[in-house]
């Protein structure tokens, strides 16, 4: 389910779509198997740059996903598949969600070691 | 330890700061204390519209603040206070960090019930 840790993007301008939501405790079955398969499917899509999610054992996340252009933001939205997964998303798991769209100006980074 | 939850913005444009991290296994008490403390600090900020954060049981965390400004941000990064928390953190409490300034163009979401 959605990998851990951190995206290599390139640097600035790129895009990136925030993602927040609490889910509910229904279907985690469900729930991650479609993740997966979503993560699988976004990673395939041109302009995609990569992904960093979290979420808590209280169901809190958030996902951001980092992408080269607006077009390749409205494609991901429109594929037919993660269409399927976003209206079930909003109607059985999610009990509340909010979706950002941003531009990424400026960037930096530290890693230990 | 940063609240959970979501932010309340205000309809875009607005900035956000993208904060991905992994913390070490160094310090919780210190690092929890200050944690607590930047987020009350932040609050008190000018320009300062919200915050959002979660780390899982791993360590990995991402938290994102939102602002009016890009000012707002670069006067918060320099706030003597936090200052030295962010050396204290890239010395002692995170073994990797991202951030990322954006500028948040298009949002939308959905609450049950």
């Amino acid at each position: 389910m959605s990998e851990s840790g951190f995206a290599r993007t390139p640097l600035p301008p790129y895009y990136a779509v925030m993602f927040t939501s609490q889910r509910n405790d229904q279907d985690p079955q469900g729930y991650a198997a479609t993740a997966d398969r979503m993560l699988e499917l976004a990673q395939q899509q041109p302009g995609y740059l990569g992904v960093e999610s979290v979420r808590d054992a209280s169901g809190f996340g958030i996902t951001i996903s980092y992408w080269e252009s607006q077009e390749a933001i409205a494609r991901w939205r429109a594929h037919g598949e993660h269409r399927v997964a976003q209206e079930h998303g909003k109607r059985d798991w999610y009990e509340h969600f909010e979706a950002r769209v941003a531009v990424v100006e400026r960037a930096w980074g530290k890693r230990q070691g």
